[in-house]
């Protein structure tokens, strides 16, 4: 036997240690928040595209969910706008909620859609206001964090709503859904919402068998300056704890409560996984142990 | 039989005229083309919102097309940008393609979607990109008409072909599909195209009952001097004829190739009508000599 | 705008009023007993004949029950055959049975059937018999009103089933199923039924929305002399306390109560209006507080 | 083995017989016309509608065609109105043409469907003007045959389009239809049609298996005054001979007509069979040579 | 009427007696459970297979299971192996199984098949593997029956699940699913399991209408030397009891416990009958009082 | 990143590979004719049932077929009955074509269905015997190669028509049919097939995307002692020129034959594979040039 066919039967059996969780997961609904540097970096947008066009086809069903801070950002310089947050939100007066609505669905979004079909897939976007996917209330005024001080967050919504038979049309037809994280209050306003807030409610909302989000680390860490104390299993009751005590802290805290939202609504796993990782998708569904952090019940 | 009642028969009456009409248009698909004052004035908005949701519920199936152009204009100037024109077209460099596709698919095609939305339709979204809907090539440089000189529109895409099958899922499932202008190049690049000719060719890909296109004119004029010389039936030859004679220009033009491309390809019916107008699409629908200009095969 | 355009725009926004109904009452299924001036007069025949064809477009579910008592007395009396009542009700010996089966279903039926037809509806007729759609027993013997004696009403009988099947199978196709009063007995004779009865036992099978009977007067009146006093909202109490102190009597009877019959099987509307009135069905569902008087539980 | 138990087994034997022709038949359509002794007999009566249903219940698809002559005399009679024929036809004006509906639709009708019922069938009666079944024209003047005179045969009709969606309607759903030789005319009106010719018609429309026509006598003779001569197998050009010279005559002619009608269109076995005979649709459609008459393409 | 229409009537009433079996059995699914005489004579055979036939063709949903044991211990002659027997059961070493599952599942089972295919029918066959149909575990060491000495049956297995979807499949399609009694362990291995246990599992987990067991005596008798004292119902309590006192003994015993564990899971009626007697299974669905003995809850 | 997560993110890139032979194969039939040393040895055989149940989770649908002569031979010795073959052929009389049958159908079938069950599929075995799959008639007396003598081969069949229903009733559901090479002949008598033919005519009948045979070579090679001679794409011009020559000889050309069928009733791709390579199938389908010989028309 040669070396090059020797090369293959080695390929062959990385495909037949998928079996296993091919028939686990078979018609199984993922919701994916993408997000980081995964969405930055060209070589990293291409493979988690290809994860998820391979799940697709291999019988799962991934629900894609993404924001676009950065390139929010990066518009409301060009027209001369400063970006202001409190709390870790945008502060979103109406003018910036038009950037960030347009920039999220008109530009983000479609570019995620067109990188999937370029490579075989068949996505369609969508946006919360689409058959009033999501339908959102304005947060209303909050204590800045640490201060007396009352912020009005603006435009900025939290989820009371989730109408997904959208979804479900889209999906028994084959095609991968791709949701931008803006929602539609009861008078037809656009609303800001956090994307890891709007994929656990779209998870539960699915009943989705994971909740996986893409982020920009390995996962949590029980000593943040300790790369050696990832956690790789996170139960509920720790995971609030460390939000309390604030080992888990900005960027981190909508995630996991994402991640508690979907548990709580009979979501079977949750992740939080480092993108900056060639296909951590398959990585993280296709290894027994999975890798980052797993958040549970 | 007082007054009142009198009142309420005269409006049954109304209702029982249309019978017909139902009974011709049951299941049939219309394209709208949406477009001109109808897409600024509040009240207009409201009204063809108002047409389009009673032509969903008497079991006609409505197919919303839509551009842009003077939002994108408005949001150019915002970002210290001007606007070029050449032969009737936007001249489209790269950072504008940005701008039209976010203004168009991420603001005026959502604000259209919510408006539906909130009269109690069932409106989605969808750019041209969505499931390669509407795949395009860009226009090869052309001579500026009137001069020897060529010009180079940039990213001006020509329809090559549409893929209809996401407008049949979402309509089975009794949605209202948006579209935008905006098609996908071979590369996945986004392209903008005239409205006008989506909508024609989308009526052709759908085989489609009737094209109906909503501008600010009354229809087509023998002589545009002269209110009373509106074209009520305008047929094929004529129209080739006025477009080379020059008394159809401009804007015109692309609707009335909008309309003959349509007829081409087996639509029955196609119309120019005045957006200005309240209930236009009702009033073309419902009547019996219809309003504004047939174009005919 | 020309006086010819204003006028049109006028009829459209009677259509865009009846959209909020629509959207209420689409699949929705609506028992209609005809019977009265509406079934004798040409204009007020096609007058709700047109309004029934529209119900069905718009996405309305009609289902139509008759008698028609004045034909089988007149061909009665062709035959030299007098016709008996006790208690409001035809004393119906085996011949006049054989009559009253002939004309409603052989004649009346066919005549409804044919006229629907005609005008651009799919209409099949069926009595009780088909697929045994109404089982009934015969009456026992019952004292004559205000008197000791006793009478045997004959071939006159009371549901005690209702086998809807028939009628899903062909409002499934669209047709519009029309119903003759006739029931079946259990050794299968035919027996006389009250038609506003059928109409509030199919009602209740069919758990429609609306049951809607048609018939001579404007509704019920507070005081029968006093036109002033017509109810718009008779609960089911009053109705019973005005059926015992005789305000509500005579054929008035069979229909309030077909209205409680229909009330407590989860029939959502009973309303008894005025059948002279052209297009009074449509008046009853498309105006905010309807016509007639509406019985509720 | 008892006497008892091998009468049993000769029992199944019979049962074990009818096997190839389940297989042949099933799922196939049999058009019968139903009438003359057999539907005046009750022994007869019964007789027929048990085989109808056993066929049914053995995966074969029945549907039952009948007129009503005699009931319609008799009606005619007690009104004290004579019945005029010519050409063999009913002359039927306005009135009779009523009497005739209201008989055979309001009565016979609904004694077949009715007696169907009782013994576990599910039937569903239907006349030509249900959903416009069977669509007619008055006959035009016609010579009174040996005579240069006109007659005026009134509301008699031949039968112009069949259209049978309602007939797959509830024959999908397992009901039996029945049907009476009624028509409707293009404007509604009621005409009286022969209901061999609708049997016929009604076998090419539904692309019936088979066409059985129940008679009154043994089949067809060469020879009318020898029992011995009766023709198992007749070819169309044999029909059409005997039709010229007189040897099959009066009624049989519409039954032969009925037969070649039904061929023409591709039905592909056709039989007059003699309806006095207990079980005679079985005993054709159950035995190797079958009984009566076979009229062959 | 001659003599030989007076047979064919007398035939036709037969078919006619069959019908309200049609009616109560239609769709229903009936186990059965075929051996003995009735698979060794060739006119037998054929009885049987043609009554399974026709079950199907007139809407019954016959289930064959069979056992082999004769033509088993013929084949273990030819390759000089001795058949051991104990407690009634063959003792099943390795070699052996494997002689059963090849005689049963290759030799048997085909034979069946392709007798009912070869008159027409549409049979499959089927062992416990295929599809998992029977999961069984070997049975434990027990005692030899009055003795203290115990044994190891080998592979003989009881059944621990039922996997029925593979029927539902063919059975739904109009395939005769026929299936051998072999079941599969838990690693896969071949079980030897009786007969009759397979049937009362597979009525039980199928809810069949009927279990029939097909045997070599003409039912149960209260006294096995006086053949009048045949048992026509037999209720569970005092067949346990028989079981107990011995009057049910040897190969009866599985039979009646196959009865009672289908009765226990729902099956309506279950019968153990005289498989000699020809068209037996059409003799016992056909006539009133059935035959053999039925084993009652 | 650590050595462990680069071996992760490797076999994740070989999953991604898989992608463009997934979406070129989705929902497409494999016929596989299994047998040689994949068959015998335990590690190869359950190499195979991986792949093959993990075609199935990715959404290609597997056939598999096989024969077993070794197994037969085997039965046979023990029997006491010499292996007879002619012409390459194994001389079946009646005996050896039970054997024959009870080997394949009851013993390796059964093996065969076990296995993929143990693994994770859902196996169901057939023969042709089953609803008449494979109906063959026996061989004509042929001279015995290079001889004048005939030889009768015995209940050796050839097919005449392929019954597939009872595959895509079973492949519609998900299962894995697997099917021995047993015929049934015109008498219900069984016959004995070369099973590289049966995978040839299934293919054909099932118009597979592909037909792949197992055998115990590395393909065809140009020159038989020359290991680098392999042919990796032999058109059947040269196919047939090399069986003339006899390049092709013994039990391969029933194999080239098989192709050659299959490739004239429109199968894409027939290959001959080397089942000694562990996860050969795989290889096969998921490597840009395959391995093996591809034989094209």
């Amino acid at each position: 036997m040669t070396g090059e066919v020797q090369k293959l039967i080695a390929k062959a059996k990385v495909l037949i240690e998928a079996l296993p969780y091919l028939r686990t997961f078979a018609d199984k609904t993922f919701v994916i928040k993408y997000g980081g540097q995964a969405m930055v970096s060209d070589e990293l947008k291409k493979s988690v595209m290809m994860d998820i066009i391979l799940l697709k086809y291999i019988g799962i069903n991934p629900i894609v969910v993404h924001g676009g801070g950065a390139e929010v950002t990066q518009m409301l310089n060009r027209l001369g706008k400063e970006a202001v947050f409190a709390n870790g939100l945008r502060v979103t007066d109406k003018e910036t909620m038009e950037i960030v609505e347009m920039v999220l669905t008109g530009k983000v979004n479609k570019e995620i859609v067109s990188l999937i079909n370029s490579h075989g897939g068949k996505a369609v976007g969508l946006s919360g206001k689409d058959s009033k996917l999501l339908v959102a209330q304005k947060r209303p005024l909050e204590p800045v964090s640490g201060s007396d001080e009352m912020v009005d967050l603006g435009y900025v919504g939290d989820i009371v709503q989730v109408n997904p038979d959208v979804i479900h049309t889209l999906s028994a037809e084959d095609y991968i859904p791709v949701i931008s994280s803006i929602g539609v209050g009861l008078d037809g306003e656009s609303l800001n919402i956090n994307a890891d807030h709007v994929a656990g409610q779209l998870a539960a909302a699915l009943s989705a068998e994971k909740l996986i989000l893409l982020t920009d680390v390995e996962g949590i860490f029980a000593d943040a300056d300790d790369p050696a104390t990832l956690i790789s299993t996170l139960p509920k009751a720790q995971a609030l704890e460390m939000i309390k005590n604030g080992r888990i802290n900005k960027g981190m805290i909508p995630k996991v409560q994402a991640c508690l939202t979907a548990l709580k609504h009979g979501v079977t796993r949750t992740h939080i996984i480092d993108g900056r990782l060639p296909h951590s998708l398959l990585l993280e569904i296709f290894t027994d142990h999975g890798i980052g952090t797993m958040v549970t019940a």
